[in-house]
């Protein structure tokens, strides 16, 4: 009667969103500050100053016929034109305007590129772990998810995983630096060896495979940068969200750009714009367009989170836990102390900690802490953290 | 190297957008106020004041990691609760926000809906003549677009060609009232007509067939009413969008709903879910989500639509030209003077003005006049449209 496939998606909600849900009605029970939510990546820090006053003053000096207008369905010219502009400053990218397509934010971003790329058959890779709506938003595309591990231990790129990864049929590689879920920013080394292979790939195969560098957590960076792709692979195509730097993320506003240096970049554009008309988009919502404008390379007040790393990372590693530092993103990596991360989660609940296990990103034995919360909620958490390592009986390292 | 469908949609924009790109160049050369451009649905009134002052007010009083936080996929309760209990006190619309799901505007709630209901193989039916989109969205769905004349004269429904157009393979049908591009409004027989030939064809074939009503302008109404679907049949779904009514095209604001009475109610809405998430809609813009919850039954001032259309009708009829007379919407739709309405508007090129073929519409041999624009800009048309006439030696009727 209806699609089938459609109604399991919207059925079987994803596994953060259940344990999300699960802490709503738990905090109904016990009281909010009895539950320790690291369940979800929303940002916790309220947009900058600076937004809220462009808002104020976009909707009192512009008329509302003008502001609330249909953009261009690629987006206004001149909030393209101010993009290419600051990443050219910025990062030296490269990019032109005529190659920038406002988007409603990062998954937008995500389902034209695939939608635009892919045919039938098609395989669209990207290393574990990863974000577990890329195998929803490639099967929608008509692709078949191909998963590549990373590197053990440091999440970086595995040279001989890609080589034996990369096929006849990969159209793209979808890489997120900074990773969701494990916090690893890819080194300037492993951007060069996946540059390296795909090359020789290409030439192999004789057709283009395209990098797509999935963005959102660019700016959320600790003590090191996330590299431009643009400058070490021609044939990229960069999914950006404003959702983390500006911590709007129910906004939904960010863009797709395809390099001007990929090949056929004029085709590939012309399918992007295909794409978001096919799905539906029309232009990315107009006012916001128009606001991260005014705000870009502003952002939120990301020290917070910087701050809340060092303290979880440093606590749960004393408490005994095997974690992964992350250097970007608001993520913490946790090893589970019993192989089963599943189990690990529910015996974490009994200490009312809501943790999220790494199965569904495509990596066993392993949880997601997210740590975009207040860091009060962290500080109250930590003799939860403290009991559910003696649970374990984990001895604090030497 | 790219899908070709895609760079083939991104390529080839609509006839509706290469006369508007025409007309922007052509201002270019002889001056704004000497072309006359009718092409686009795009509201030349401002948004109402009480938009402007909810804007102002919800971001001056939320803070904004409340304001901009993502909602759930469905939209706010609260937002969610505001819509179904307007819909219920203005139309006894039967509703419940438990289905009712928010959208970024009315593309993306036929894409949502399209995508939920059907498998490839199925047809999603539609009256001509018709928003050339719908078939871009049908297709891109894996539906076939089947197309059933609408009666001729007053484009209302025509139950033979009904009885015909309805197979085995239909899952849905498309209806847009009041009607992008002929202005019509289904009259309550037509509406009965079509709920009857359904309720029969459902019986014939054993499955249900879902009315889906794509209502952009339902607002936009003059000396009429558009009856509300949900009264008439219960397989009905509802794509909602608040770009019309409340002047903000470029904002992405609507709604998918389907009635509560529908068979499989709980099963369908999973499915609306489910393709939210596989086509990257994450929310709908959260900030515009509460303002239309406070905007509810306001409009921007369409009292200016009523003006051209009674200005145009008349002025066109009086220089002979055959029009049918809008009860709905912003657009005159005029039997081209010659049968093929393509020579017709290039020959009104020659006098500055600009009207869109209907044959992409589904409807040859007439054109549509888009009259969402300044009343001056009509009144200093109209020697035009009186030359043109002149040109084709049409007379005054008697």
């Amino acid at each position: 009667m209806v699609n089938q496939k459609m109604k399991q998606l919207g059925q079987n909600r994803s596994v953060i969103r259940d344990i999300f849900e699960y802490g709503r009605r738990r905090k109904e029970q016990i009281g909010e500050e009895n539950v320790f939510d690291f369940s979800l990546g929303n940002p916790s820090v309220p947009a900058p100053e600076i937004l809220t006053q462009t808002l104020e003053r976009l909707i009192k000096d512009t008329p509302p016929q003008l502001l609330h207008a249909y953009t261009s369905a690629a987006g206004d010219d001149g909030v393209r034109r101010a993009v290419a502009e600051y990443l050219n400053n910025t990062y030296d990218a490269g990019v032109s305007p005529d190659y920038i397509y406002m988007t409603c934010g990062a998954a937008a971003s995500l389902t034209i590129s695939l939608t635009a790329l892919t045919e039938p058959g098609d395989e669209a890779a990207v290393f574990a772990p990863f974000f577990p709506e890329y195998r929803v938003f490639a099967e929608q595309a008509g692709a078949k998810l191909k998963v590549i591990p990373s590197r053990k231990g440091d999440f970086q790129a595995d040279a001989d995983e890609i080589e034996k990864g990369i096929t006849p049929a990969t159209k793209c590689l979808i890489i997120n630096s900074p990773n969701n879920p494990t916090g690893a920013v890819l080194t300037d080394e492993s951007i060069q060896t996946i540059a390296h292979i795909l090359t020789a790939k290409q030439q192999q195969y004789g057709h283009p495979i395209y990098l797509i560098s999935d963005e959102p957590y660019r700016e959320l960076v600790y003590g090191t940068e996330a590299p431009y792709l643009t400058k070490y692979y021609d044939n990229t195509i960069v999914c950006y969200s404003f959702s983390k730097s500006l911590s709007l993320p129910g906004e939904r506003i960010g863009y797709v750009l395809v390099s001007p240096k990929a090949q056929s970049c004029s085709d590939i554009f012309d399918a992007v714009c295909g794409a978001g008309r096919a799905l539906g988009f029309v232009c990315a919502p107009a006012l916001f367009q128009y606001a991260v404008k005014e705000c870009l390379g502003q952002t939120a007040d990301l020290s917070v989170y910087d701050a809340n790393r060092t303290l979880l990372y440093g606590a749960l590693t004393d408490y005994g836990f095997e974690c992964v530092k992350p250097d970007g993103a608001f993520y913490l990596f946790m090893k589970s102390p019993e192989p089963d991360a599943v189990r690990f989660c529910q015996r974490a609940k009994k200490y009312e900690l809501l943790l999220v296990p790494a199965d569904s990103f495509g990596c066993e034995g392993y949880v997601r802490i997210s740590y975009c919360v207040q860091t009060d909620r962290i500080k109250a958490a930590l003799p939860q953290f403290k009991r559910l390592a003696e649970d374990y009986g984990l001895k604090q390292p030497d």
